[in-house]
Protein backbone atom coordinates (compact mmCIF):
# COMPACT_ATOMS: atom_id res chain seq x y z
CA UNK A 1 0.00 0.00 0.00
CA UNK A 2 1.50 3.30 -1.19
CA UNK A 3 2.16 6.22 1.86
CA UNK A 4 -0.15 8.60 2.62
CA UNK A 5 0.89 11.50 0.80
CA UNK A 6 0.59 15.36 2.34
CA UNK A 7 1.38 18.83 1.04
CA UNK A 8 2.42 22.44 2.19
CA UNK A 9 1.82 25.84 1.74
CA UNK A 10 3.90 28.38 2.98
CA UNK A 11 2.06 31.71 3.19
CA UNK A 12 4.27 34.87 3.31
CA UNK A 13 5.04 38.02 0.98
CA UNK A 14 8.32 38.20 3.13
CA UNK A 15 9.44 34.69 1.70
CA UNK A 16 8.58 35.39 -1.64
CA UNK A 17 10.33 39.16 -1.68
CA UNK A 18 13.97 37.40 -0.83
CA UNK A 19 13.25 39.40 2.30
CA UNK A 20 13.45 35.94 4.87
CA UNK A 21 14.86 32.26 3.55
CA UNK A 22 11.88 29.76 5.03
CA UNK A 23 12.68 27.17 7.04
CA UNK A 24 9.68 25.39 7.95
CA UNK A 25 9.37 23.58 4.53
CA UNK A 26 12.47 21.31 5.06
CA UNK A 27 11.70 20.94 8.59
CA UNK A 28 8.39 19.53 7.82
CA UNK A 29 10.02 17.36 5.14
CA UNK A 30 12.27 15.53 7.88
CA UNK A 31 9.18 14.67 9.86
CA UNK A 32 7.19 13.34 7.44
CA UNK A 33 9.78 11.68 5.98
CA UNK A 34 10.49 9.82 9.18
CA UNK A 35 6.85 8.92 9.94
CA UNK A 36 5.96 7.59 6.77
CA UNK A 37 4.03 10.70 4.84
CA UNK A 38 5.08 11.16 1.16
CA UNK A 39 5.54 15.06 1.29
CA UNK A 40 4.52 15.11 -2.39
CA UNK A 41 3.69 19.32 -3.04
CA UNK A 42 5.21 22.64 -1.68
CA UNK A 43 3.82 25.72 -2.67
CA UNK A 44 4.49 29.17 -1.34
CA UNK A 45 2.08 32.13 -2.15
CA UNK A 46 1.89 35.51 -1.57
CA UNK A 47 -0.34 36.98 1.16
CA UNK A 48 -3.45 37.30 -1.13
CA UNK A 49 -6.96 36.03 -0.44
CA UNK A 50 -7.39 34.50 -3.76
CA UNK A 51 -4.12 33.19 -3.75
CA UNK A 52 -4.73 31.37 -0.39
CA UNK A 53 -7.77 29.57 -1.30
CA UNK A 54 -7.07 28.30 -4.21
CA UNK A 55 -4.36 27.22 -3.07
CA UNK A 56 -5.73 25.24 -0.43
CA UNK A 57 -8.67 24.03 -2.33
CA UNK A 58 -6.73 22.33 -4.91
CA UNK A 59 -3.78 20.59 -2.50
CA UNK A 60 -6.78 19.58 -0.04
CA UNK A 61 -8.44 17.70 -2.69
CA UNK A 62 -5.05 16.25 -4.57
CA UNK A 63 -3.81 15.08 -1.08
CA UNK A 64 -4.13 12.96 2.22
CA UNK A 65 -3.04 15.76 4.60
CA UNK A 66 -2.44 19.26 4.21
CA UNK A 67 -0.37 21.68 6.70
CA UNK A 68 0.35 25.49 6.50
CA UNK A 69 2.69 28.28 7.86
CA UNK A 70 2.64 31.76 8.14
CA UNK A 71 0.08 34.64 8.25
CA UNK A 72 -2.03 33.61 11.71
CA UNK A 73 -0.93 36.36 13.81
CA UNK A 74 -2.48 39.87 14.98
CA UNK A 75 -1.91 42.16 12.01
CA UNK A 76 -3.41 43.36 8.91
CA UNK A 77 -1.48 40.98 6.87
CA UNK A 78 -2.44 37.82 8.71
CA UNK A 79 -5.26 36.77 6.37
CA UNK A 80 -4.93 33.23 6.47
CA UNK A 81 -7.38 31.71 8.98
CA UNK A 82 -10.02 33.35 6.81
CA UNK A 83 -8.81 32.37 3.81
CA UNK A 84 -9.12 29.13 4.49
CA UNK A 85 -12.62 29.39 6.27
CA UNK A 86 -13.47 30.77 2.52
CA UNK A 87 -11.72 27.88 0.68
CA UNK A 88 -14.36 25.89 2.85
CA UNK A 89 -17.24 27.54 2.99
CA UNK A 90 -17.30 27.51 6.70
CA UNK A 91 -17.97 30.66 9.00
CA UNK A 92 -15.57 32.15 10.78
CA UNK A 93 -15.63 34.17 13.95
CA UNK A 94 -13.74 34.78 17.57
CA UNK A 95 -14.29 31.76 19.14
CA UNK A 96 -15.04 31.50 22.82
CA UNK A 97 -12.64 28.27 23.38
CA UNK A 98 -9.39 30.73 22.08
CA UNK A 99 -10.67 33.51 23.61
CA UNK A 100 -10.15 31.46 26.74
CA UNK A 101 -6.82 30.51 26.01
CA UNK A 102 -5.81 34.21 24.87
CA UNK A 103 -7.31 35.84 27.83
CA UNK A 104 -5.76 33.41 30.41
CA UNK A 105 -2.58 34.09 28.64
CA UNK A 106 -2.87 37.77 28.69
CA UNK A 107 -4.09 38.04 32.24
CA UNK A 108 -0.75 36.55 33.45
CA UNK A 109 1.37 38.97 31.13
CA UNK A 110 1.56 42.92 31.33
CA UNK A 111 0.07 43.14 27.67
CA UNK A 112 -3.53 43.60 26.80
CA UNK A 113 -5.81 41.20 25.03
CA UNK A 114 -6.72 44.27 22.45
CA UNK A 115 -9.08 43.83 19.17
CA UNK A 116 -6.11 43.39 17.19
CA UNK A 117 -4.58 40.04 19.40
CA UNK A 118 -8.36 39.18 19.80
CA UNK A 119 -8.07 38.47 15.54
CA UNK A 120 -5.76 35.28 16.38
CA UNK A 121 -9.45 34.17 18.38
CA UNK A 122 -10.91 33.83 15.21
CA UNK A 123 -11.54 30.10 14.32
CA UNK A 124 -13.66 28.36 11.45
CA UNK A 125 -16.80 26.75 12.55
CA UNK A 126 -15.98 23.01 13.06
CA UNK A 127 -12.15 23.34 13.40
CA UNK A 128 -9.85 21.77 16.16
CA UNK A 129 -7.69 23.88 17.89
CA UNK A 130 -3.65 23.15 17.61
CA UNK A 131 -1.90 23.93 20.87
CA UNK A 132 0.86 26.55 21.13
CA UNK A 133 2.95 25.86 23.87
CA UNK A 134 5.30 28.62 22.81
CA UNK A 135 2.93 31.66 22.92
CA UNK A 136 -0.40 30.14 23.15
CA UNK A 137 -2.52 31.63 20.56
CA UNK A 138 -3.39 28.40 18.82
CA UNK A 139 -3.40 26.61 15.26
CA UNK A 140 -6.33 24.65 13.85
CA UNK A 141 -7.07 21.82 11.77
CA UNK A 142 -10.00 22.34 9.65
CA UNK A 143 -10.84 18.85 7.11
CA UNK A 144 -7.77 17.61 5.77
CA UNK A 145 -5.70 20.87 6.49
CA UNK A 146 -3.52 21.86 9.49
CA UNK A 147 -2.92 26.00 9.34
CA UNK A 148 0.05 26.87 11.96
CA UNK A 149 2.37 29.34 12.17
CA UNK A 150 5.23 30.67 10.29
CA UNK A 151 7.64 31.59 13.40
CA UNK A 152 9.52 28.45 13.15
CA UNK A 153 9.69 27.18 16.79
CA UNK A 154 6.08 28.01 17.05
CA UNK A 155 5.58 25.88 13.83
CA UNK A 156 7.60 23.03 15.22
CA UNK A 157 6.04 22.90 18.42
CA UNK A 158 2.35 22.90 15.95
CA UNK A 159 4.31 20.19 14.30
CA UNK A 160 5.05 18.23 17.12
CA UNK A 161 1.07 18.39 18.05
CA UNK A 162 -0.42 17.29 15.20
CA UNK A 163 2.12 14.34 14.29
CA UNK A 164 0.62 11.65 16.72
CA UNK A 165 -2.91 12.46 15.38
CA UNK A 166 -1.93 11.06 11.78
CA UNK A 167 -2.21 7.41 10.61
CA UNK A 168 2.20 7.13 9.11
CA UNK A 169 2.98 4.71 6.31
CA UNK A 170 6.07 2.71 6.27
CA UNK A 171 8.77 4.29 7.52
CA UNK A 172 11.18 5.09 4.79
CA UNK A 173 14.93 3.68 4.96
CA UNK A 174 17.44 5.02 3.39
CA UNK A 175 21.53 4.56 2.90
CA UNK A 176 23.69 6.89 1.02
CA UNK A 177 26.94 6.37 -0.55
CA UNK A 178 29.50 8.81 -1.92
CA UNK A 179 31.48 7.74 -5.50
CA UNK A 180 34.25 10.00 -6.09
CA UNK A 181 33.35 9.05 -9.60
CA UNK A 182 32.12 11.92 -12.48
CA UNK A 183 27.98 11.55 -12.30
CA UNK A 184 28.24 10.97 -15.92
CA UNK A 185 30.27 7.68 -15.39
CA UNK A 186 28.03 6.54 -12.40
CA UNK A 187 24.78 7.27 -14.76
CA UNK A 188 24.99 4.16 -16.68
CA UNK A 189 25.06 1.75 -14.31
CA UNK A 190 22.76 3.53 -11.77
CA UNK A 191 20.11 3.66 -14.09
CA UNK A 192 20.58 0.31 -15.01
CA UNK A 193 20.05 -0.65 -10.96
CA UNK A 194 17.09 1.75 -10.66
CA UNK A 195 15.21 -0.15 -13.09
CA UNK A 196 16.36 -3.74 -11.44
CA UNK A 197 15.03 -1.92 -8.26
CA UNK A 198 12.22 -0.03 -9.53
CA UNK A 199 10.14 0.07 -6.57
CA UNK A 200 13.26 1.98 -4.71
CA UNK A 201 13.82 5.55 -5.04
CA UNK A 202 17.72 6.25 -6.06
CA UNK A 203 19.01 9.53 -6.24
CA UNK A 204 22.34 10.87 -7.90
CA UNK A 205 23.99 14.32 -6.18
CA UNK A 206 26.69 15.34 -7.36
CA UNK A 207 29.12 17.45 -5.21
CA UNK A 208 32.39 19.40 -5.65
CA UNK A 209 34.77 20.26 -2.32
CA UNK A 210 38.20 19.84 -1.23
CA UNK A 211 39.67 19.56 -4.64
CA UNK A 212 37.25 16.38 -4.98
CA UNK A 213 34.26 15.63 -6.85
CA UNK A 214 31.93 12.96 -7.32
CA UNK A 215 28.01 12.17 -6.46
CA UNK A 216 26.47 10.64 -3.17
CA UNK A 217 23.93 8.25 -4.06
CA UNK A 218 21.07 7.92 -2.36
CA UNK A 219 18.66 4.55 -2.11
CA UNK A 220 14.95 4.85 0.12
CA UNK A 221 12.29 2.45 -0.10
CA UNK A 222 10.37 0.93 3.03
CA UNK A 223 11.83 -2.54 2.37
CA UNK A 224 15.07 -2.46 3.97
CA UNK A 225 16.06 -5.66 2.19
CA UNK A 226 15.43 -4.18 -1.67
CA UNK A 227 17.48 -1.26 -0.11
CA UNK A 228 20.24 -3.01 1.37
CA UNK A 229 20.84 -5.28 -1.57
CA UNK A 230 20.12 -2.64 -4.14
CA UNK A 231 22.95 -0.76 -2.06
CA UNK A 232 25.57 -3.57 -2.05
CA UNK A 233 24.98 -4.17 -5.94
CA UNK A 234 25.77 -0.63 -6.22
CA UNK A 235 29.24 -0.42 -3.88
CA UNK A 236 29.96 -3.95 -5.94
CA UNK A 237 29.51 -2.04 -9.26
CA UNK A 238 32.12 0.59 -7.56
CA UNK A 239 34.62 -0.57 -5.60
CA UNK A 240 35.50 2.54 -2.37
CA UNK B 1 1.84 49.59 -14.43
CA UNK B 2 2.17 46.33 -12.27
CA UNK B 3 5.39 44.32 -12.23
CA UNK B 4 6.13 41.74 -14.53
CA UNK B 5 4.95 38.25 -12.49
CA UNK B 6 7.37 35.48 -12.09
CA UNK B 7 6.66 31.97 -10.72
CA UNK B 8 9.84 29.06 -9.92
CA UNK B 9 9.77 25.78 -9.97
CA UNK B 10 11.92 23.57 -7.66
CA UNK B 11 12.28 20.18 -8.56
CA UNK B 12 13.60 16.91 -7.36
CA UNK B 13 12.59 14.42 -4.47
CA UNK B 14 15.61 15.20 -2.26
CA UNK B 15 14.23 18.76 -1.38
CA UNK B 16 10.61 16.88 -0.83
CA UNK B 17 12.43 13.91 1.79
CA UNK B 18 14.10 16.96 3.74
CA UNK B 19 17.68 15.23 2.27
CA UNK B 20 18.51 18.64 1.08
CA UNK B 21 17.28 22.13 1.82
CA UNK B 22 16.64 24.27 -1.29
CA UNK B 23 18.96 27.34 -1.54
CA UNK B 24 17.71 28.60 -4.80
CA UNK B 25 14.46 29.90 -3.83
CA UNK B 26 15.68 32.43 -1.56
CA UNK B 27 18.51 33.55 -3.98
CA UNK B 28 15.96 33.92 -6.82
CA UNK B 29 13.64 35.33 -4.77
CA UNK B 30 16.59 38.12 -4.04
CA UNK B 31 17.41 38.90 -7.71
CA UNK B 32 14.04 39.03 -9.06
CA UNK B 33 13.04 42.26 -6.18
CA UNK B 34 15.98 44.05 -7.06
CA UNK B 35 15.23 44.09 -10.85
CA UNK B 36 11.14 45.23 -10.39
CA UNK B 37 9.81 41.28 -11.10
CA UNK B 38 7.26 39.88 -8.33
CA UNK B 39 7.76 36.47 -7.23
CA UNK B 40 4.36 35.28 -6.78
CA UNK B 41 4.31 31.77 -6.48
CA UNK B 42 6.35 28.99 -5.93
CA UNK B 43 5.77 25.50 -6.12
CA UNK B 44 7.90 22.09 -5.11
CA UNK B 45 7.22 19.25 -6.97
CA UNK B 46 8.85 15.93 -7.05
CA UNK B 47 10.79 14.01 -9.84
CA UNK B 48 7.60 12.59 -11.40
CA UNK B 49 6.63 13.26 -15.11
CA UNK B 50 3.22 14.71 -14.58
CA UNK B 51 3.58 16.54 -11.66
CA UNK B 52 6.46 18.35 -13.40
CA UNK B 53 4.14 18.74 -17.12
CA UNK B 54 1.17 19.99 -14.82
CA UNK B 55 3.40 22.48 -12.82
CA UNK B 56 4.92 23.90 -15.86
CA UNK B 57 1.39 24.30 -17.64
CA UNK B 58 0.19 26.04 -14.80
CA UNK B 59 2.91 28.46 -13.79
CA UNK B 60 3.77 29.21 -17.59
CA UNK B 61 -0.16 29.88 -18.31
CA UNK B 62 -0.87 32.14 -14.89
CA UNK B 63 2.75 34.40 -14.86
CA UNK B 64 4.82 35.99 -17.15
CA UNK B 65 8.13 34.32 -16.64
CA UNK B 66 8.83 31.11 -14.79
CA UNK B 67 12.46 29.24 -13.65
CA UNK B 68 13.04 26.24 -13.19
CA UNK B 69 15.66 24.34 -10.82
CA UNK B 70 17.10 21.20 -10.78
CA UNK B 71 16.48 17.96 -12.67
CA UNK B 72 18.68 18.26 -15.89
CA UNK B 73 21.98 16.46 -14.59
CA UNK B 74 23.00 12.88 -16.65
CA UNK B 75 21.30 10.53 -14.47
CA UNK B 76 17.97 8.23 -14.83
CA UNK B 77 16.08 10.09 -12.48
CA UNK B 78 17.04 13.58 -14.23
CA UNK B 79 13.64 14.26 -16.61
CA UNK B 80 13.09 17.72 -16.07
CA UNK B 81 14.11 18.49 -20.15
CA UNK B 82 11.80 15.64 -21.13
CA UNK B 83 8.78 16.99 -19.38
CA UNK B 84 8.94 20.39 -19.89
CA UNK B 85 9.88 19.71 -23.74
CA UNK B 86 5.76 17.43 -23.32
CA UNK B 87 4.25 20.24 -21.37
CA UNK B 88 4.37 22.43 -24.44
CA UNK B 89 4.51 19.54 -27.09
CA UNK B 90 7.15 19.93 -28.21
CA UNK B 91 9.63 17.40 -29.79
CA UNK B 92 13.44 16.88 -28.21
CA UNK B 93 16.44 15.15 -29.18
CA UNK B 94 19.77 15.57 -28.93
CA UNK B 95 21.02 19.13 -30.41
CA UNK B 96 23.97 19.58 -32.36
CA UNK B 97 25.00 22.55 -30.32
CA UNK B 98 24.51 21.66 -26.96
CA UNK B 99 26.04 18.18 -28.32
CA UNK B 100 29.43 20.76 -29.84
CA UNK B 101 29.38 22.11 -26.55
CA UNK B 102 29.42 18.85 -24.42
CA UNK B 103 32.28 17.42 -27.35
CA UNK B 104 34.59 20.75 -26.42
CA UNK B 105 33.96 20.53 -22.60
CA UNK B 106 35.28 16.78 -22.30
CA UNK B 107 37.82 16.84 -25.02
CA UNK B 108 39.93 18.80 -22.16
CA UNK B 109 38.89 16.82 -19.45
CA UNK B 110 40.05 13.10 -18.37
CA UNK B 111 36.37 11.84 -18.72
CA UNK B 112 34.33 10.89 -22.13
CA UNK B 113 31.37 12.20 -23.22
CA UNK B 114 29.69 8.95 -22.93
CA UNK B 115 25.40 8.33 -23.36
CA UNK B 116 24.42 9.15 -20.15
CA UNK B 117 26.34 12.88 -20.74
CA UNK B 118 25.02 12.94 -23.81
CA UNK B 119 21.64 12.92 -22.25
CA UNK B 120 22.78 16.54 -20.91
CA UNK B 121 22.34 17.87 -24.54
CA UNK B 122 18.69 16.73 -25.27
CA UNK B 123 17.06 20.48 -25.90
CA UNK B 124 13.36 20.98 -26.88
CA UNK B 125 12.78 21.84 -30.71
CA UNK B 126 12.98 25.68 -30.58
CA UNK B 127 14.42 26.55 -27.15
CA UNK B 128 17.35 28.61 -26.90
CA UNK B 129 20.64 27.68 -24.77
CA UNK B 130 21.32 28.87 -21.12
CA UNK B 131 25.15 29.33 -20.76
CA UNK B 132 26.60 27.08 -18.12
CA UNK B 133 30.09 28.76 -17.40
CA UNK B 134 30.69 26.30 -14.33
CA UNK B 135 30.26 23.11 -16.09
CA UNK B 136 29.33 23.73 -19.53
CA UNK B 137 26.02 21.65 -19.36
CA UNK B 138 23.84 24.15 -20.64
CA UNK B 139 19.90 25.03 -19.64
CA UNK B 140 17.55 26.42 -22.13
CA UNK B 141 14.56 28.76 -21.72
CA UNK B 142 11.42 27.34 -24.43
CA UNK B 143 8.43 29.73 -24.45
CA UNK B 144 8.45 32.14 -20.83
CA UNK B 145 10.24 28.97 -18.85
CA UNK B 146 13.69 29.16 -18.29
CA UNK B 147 15.18 25.90 -17.33
CA UNK B 148 18.45 25.85 -15.20
CA UNK B 149 20.44 23.55 -12.54
CA UNK B 150 20.03 22.39 -9.40
CA UNK B 151 23.27 22.96 -7.80
CA UNK B 152 23.42 26.46 -6.55
CA UNK B 153 26.80 27.38 -7.74
CA UNK B 154 25.43 26.73 -11.54
CA UNK B 155 21.52 27.94 -11.05
CA UNK B 156 23.37 31.35 -9.98
CA UNK B 157 25.30 31.53 -12.43
CA UNK B 158 22.14 30.64 -15.03
CA UNK B 159 19.98 33.15 -13.31
CA UNK B 160 22.72 35.63 -13.96
CA UNK B 161 22.57 34.89 -17.88
CA UNK B 162 19.02 34.93 -17.92
CA UNK B 163 18.41 37.96 -15.85
CA UNK B 164 19.54 40.71 -18.21
CA UNK B 165 17.38 39.26 -21.41
CA UNK B 166 13.79 39.81 -19.13
CA UNK B 167 12.04 43.39 -18.84
CA UNK B 168 11.94 44.55 -15.63
CA UNK B 169 9.24 46.53 -13.46
CA UNK B 170 10.28 49.61 -11.31
CA UNK B 171 12.38 48.41 -8.70
CA UNK B 172 11.05 48.02 -5.00
CA UNK B 173 12.22 50.50 -2.24
CA UNK B 174 12.55 49.03 1.32
CA UNK B 175 12.39 50.64 4.20
CA UNK B 176 12.27 48.39 7.85
CA UNK B 177 12.13 49.48 11.36
CA UNK B 178 12.37 47.06 14.85
CA UNK B 179 9.91 48.19 16.79
CA UNK B 180 9.94 46.55 20.79
CA UNK B 181 6.74 46.53 21.46
CA UNK B 182 4.09 43.77 21.21
CA UNK B 183 3.48 42.80 17.72
CA UNK B 184 -0.56 43.04 19.03
CA UNK B 185 -0.10 46.19 20.38
CA UNK B 186 1.30 47.53 17.33
CA UNK B 187 -1.23 46.05 15.14
CA UNK B 188 -4.29 48.53 15.10
CA UNK B 189 -1.98 51.70 14.63
CA UNK B 190 -0.05 49.83 11.74
CA UNK B 191 -3.25 48.37 9.88
CA UNK B 192 -4.54 51.91 9.98
CA UNK B 193 -1.44 53.10 8.57
CA UNK B 194 -1.42 50.23 5.67
CA UNK B 195 -5.26 51.08 4.87
CA UNK B 196 -3.60 55.10 4.27
CA UNK B 197 -1.37 54.09 2.32
CA UNK B 198 -2.99 50.81 0.02
CA UNK B 199 -0.34 50.77 -2.97
CA UNK B 200 2.57 49.88 -0.25
CA UNK B 201 3.32 46.77 1.21
CA UNK B 202 3.75 46.58 4.84
CA UNK B 203 4.58 43.69 6.85
CA UNK B 204 5.18 43.03 10.45
CA UNK B 205 7.44 40.07 11.48
CA UNK B 206 7.98 39.77 15.36
CA UNK B 207 11.28 38.89 16.43
CA UNK B 208 12.18 37.66 20.35
CA UNK B 209 15.79 37.85 20.73
CA UNK B 210 18.30 38.78 23.75
CA UNK B 211 15.39 38.49 26.02
CA UNK B 212 14.07 41.61 24.02
CA UNK B 213 11.03 41.22 22.11
CA UNK B 214 8.85 43.09 19.14
CA UNK B 215 8.36 43.01 15.51
CA UNK B 216 10.25 44.35 12.70
CA UNK B 217 7.93 46.63 10.15
CA UNK B 218 8.74 46.12 6.58
CA UNK B 219 7.33 49.05 4.39
CA UNK B 220 8.05 48.16 0.45
CA UNK B 221 6.47 49.90 -2.80
CA UNK B 222 7.80 51.35 -6.04
CA UNK B 223 7.00 54.89 -4.94
CA UNK B 224 10.00 55.80 -2.90
CA UNK B 225 8.19 59.17 -1.59
CA UNK B 226 5.50 57.36 -0.42
CA UNK B 227 7.68 54.89 1.87
CA UNK B 228 9.38 57.28 2.92
CA UNK B 229 5.96 59.23 4.22
CA UNK B 230 4.66 56.01 5.64
CA UNK B 231 7.79 55.25 7.33
CA UNK B 232 7.55 58.70 9.02
CA UNK B 233 4.31 58.39 10.32
CA UNK B 234 5.11 54.69 11.92
CA UNK B 235 8.27 56.51 13.50
CA UNK B 236 5.83 59.49 15.07
CA UNK B 237 3.40 56.75 16.03
CA UNK B 238 6.18 54.57 17.85
CA UNK B 239 8.97 56.84 18.68
CA UNK B 240 12.13 54.96 19.94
Amino acid sequence: MPNPTAAMLVIGDEILSGRTRDANMHYLAGELTQVGIDLAEVRVVSDDPEAITNAVKALSEAYDTVFTSGGIGPTHDDITADNVARAFGRPISIRDDARALLEAHYAKSDQTLNDARLRMARIPDGATLIDNPVSTAPGFTIENVHVMAGVPAIFKAMVASVLPTLTGGAPVVSLSERIYRGEGDIAGPLGALAERYAELSIGSYPFQQDGKFGAQIVIRGTDADQVNAAMDELKAEFPA
